[in-house]
């Protein structure tokens, strides 16, 4: 009879949300009457904006009409989606050849994961997204190196501490600890990927909330990037996406293997075999958000999510806790120092009815953390911060 | 530096449908006043019906809206869809947890792939759909059994001399030959799985195109299939979703590995932790699609395409050549005794204009074959049949 696959029985159980969710449902047996504020997944809450429905009903209306029907479109994208991505968000950096547009960032990673197989070794955050792991571990890789990112690191990894690896997945700004890389980190990142001819995965899904001045808002500003360096972007968070399911990634031309065979073209034949383009209506909104006005809404709703950050980050800060992330990105990385993740999460459930997330799901270094995400509603986020006030953890 | 994976260089080059390009490419710079048609790849070309466009506007207006917004839905499907679909689809042989709606058919069998690894072995029709043998190699299977099809085994293998594999592919009705499997080769088919404890990957993509009143709509209908059977289900071709992306998997709960684990638990876990759910807008249009209203334009949808396989059909026949396929399936098989499918293909581009499908390129069974499909605008198909009349291949 067939074997279960040894890779698939190796994961462990998606532990993290299950939890949290037996948790909940465990308080609210005992609570049926509280009033449940979930800070916890990081899942958009605000409208699309109206430039972008219009797109929709647009483009769905023309697929009813014998002129305006499209069938399969290229499997890369749309031509237009792609030129308007690699001029907004890379300044032309890198071409629209070069980009490929897909459903999402989470599917993007277990395709890449694919591309490299199951003999490469790789280097992943802790904490991180969970998918990094599981899905190398899908592959049978072995070899995976995790790289502690704490406050006495700036949750940078320390490069020099780093044996050769072939892959290094670096997320910024950086799920779940809210840290986005400044220009010096990013180049130490790419020399160590020159030196070692690694090749960097640079998670840049929530790369929208980058505010500050002085920080990169794609790892291609960095001289020689392109040599080494993939990188995975999203409308999800910066548009609402969540469930329209729209993304993409760079794949630069100058990106080679050993034998000088380009990575572009194998991950175009990858993405052509596996996958089968992104929705034509998504890819339609997508359109719309590059638009001028597309963009200026799409920013407000970026600003309204770091407000509720900036509220949350303030109350916490008031209340005496350490608190990272937040500024250039939507997530907070609260500091209990010594106590349990779980115990804190537990605590914040029963004394303020608040969901959250607690670090140590996102790998050991997180023991100790809680992450809060700022994608509320203002009036529950707003709730949140009444309750918060009021108790002691 | 990194080394390419040896899997991925496996793969021919995409060559069937860059090369038909490639032809086209050189004759229409020979004949720039020439007018192609198109009966090649299965690419839609009717509008969407007006149920479901209407349901894509609802649903593109609600998520404008603060009440009506929605982020993530469950990576599973929505659940009314679910449900929807095992009760239009499978009259409840199957229940909506064991349904997993997804992005389509193709990205399916890619993840699929995954989920059975690299360490199983598999059996392909030949001639076959190219994804079943890429994503194989790919996982770095090496144990790949072609069964021939050809019109002496009536388009279905003779499973007597195939020896235990642990995954068989199967297509019905079948791309590219249109045959539709019958009860007894399904019996049959169950039988050898059973017999084997081999997993069927019942592709049924085009089931939609099933009219014939003796003929299975899903192999569930097969007694004890959900013990050996997963199946793979599309809105593309069904209601003109090619670009949309809409399909599902079924993966009953029945179906176990070796040691008595459930599949579908494993396929849970891989389809939560490598794909993010279907677009939102394209799960609302599939809930349209199988409303009472919805079911008849779309069937209305199917006959348009199936009368244009009869047209083409009835023309082909009429010159004299043996036509398979075409009655419950949208591609004709059409049979060119001892000429080479590249000879054949390029005649008929030279002599009438139009692009088919080289059957040699879907595998060696496939030569001495040409691909047409049905999917074209009927003035098309109709100036198609007026050339065809004039020409002798």
């Amino acid at each position: 009879m067939i074997k279960r696959n040894k890779q698939v029985a190796k994961l462990k159980s998606g532990y993290l949300f299950p939890e949290i969710n037996k948790r909940k449902q465990n308080f609210l047996i005992n609570n049926p009457e509280a009033k449940l504020i979930s800070l916890g997944i990081g899942d958009t809450t605000q409208p699309i904006s109206s430039t972008v429905v219009d797109a929709f009903v647009g483009i769905s209306k023309n697929l009813g009409t014998p002129e305006g029907y499209i069938g399969y479109g290229p499997e890369q994208g749309i031509e237009l989606l792609r030129q308007k991505i690699a001029n907004t968000f890379y300044k032309n950096l890198v071409n629209s050849e070069e980009i490929f547009v897909s459903d999402g960032a989470k599917c993007d990673i277990g395709r890449l994961q694919v591309l490299f197989g199951g003999e490469v070794s790789v280097a992943i955050q802790d904490p991180a997204y969970p998918v990094y792991i599981d899905g190398s571990i899908i592959q049978g890789i072995d070899k995976i190196h995790m790289m502690s990112c704490s406050f006495e690191n700036g949750f940078f990894p320390d490069l020099n501490v780093l044996d050769r690896v072939d892959l290094i997945y670096i997320c910024s700004p950086n799920n779940p600890t809210g840290a986005a890389c400044t220009y010096s980190q990013l180049e130490k990142l790419v020399a160590y990927a020159k030196k070692n001819h690694s090749i960097i995965i640079f998670d840049a899904a929530y790369a929208g909330y980058i505010k500050g001045p002085n920080l990169p808002k794609t790892i291609y500003e960095i001289k020689g990037a392109e040599e080494v360096a993939i990188e995975i972007g999203s409308f999800s968070k910066l548009a609402g996406f969540t469930g329209i399911r729209l993304g993409w990634m760079v794949v630069p031309e100058a990106l080679k293997y050993e034998n000088g065979f380009s990575v572009k073209e194998d991950w175009n034949r990858i993405a052509t075999t596996l996958f089968n383009g992104a929705s034509i209506i998504a890819q339609y909104g997508g359109l719309a958000v590059l638009e001028e006005k597309g963009l200026k809404e799409v920013e407000k709703l970026v600003d309204f999510y770091l407000e509720n950050a900036r509220f949350l980050k303030t109350t916490l800060e008031q209340m005496g806790y350490e608190v990272f992330g937040g500024i250039n990105a939507p997530y907070l990385w609260v500091h209990f120092p010594g106590k349990n993740s779980w115990e804190v999460f537990q605590e914040l459930l029963e004394k303020a009815h608040i969901i959250t997330t607690p670090g140590s799901g996102f790998g050991p270094a997180g023991e100790g953390f809680v992450r809060f995400s700022a994608y509320g509603k203002r009036e529950d986020i707003l709730l949140a911060i009444e309750r918060l006030k009021k108790i002691k953890i």
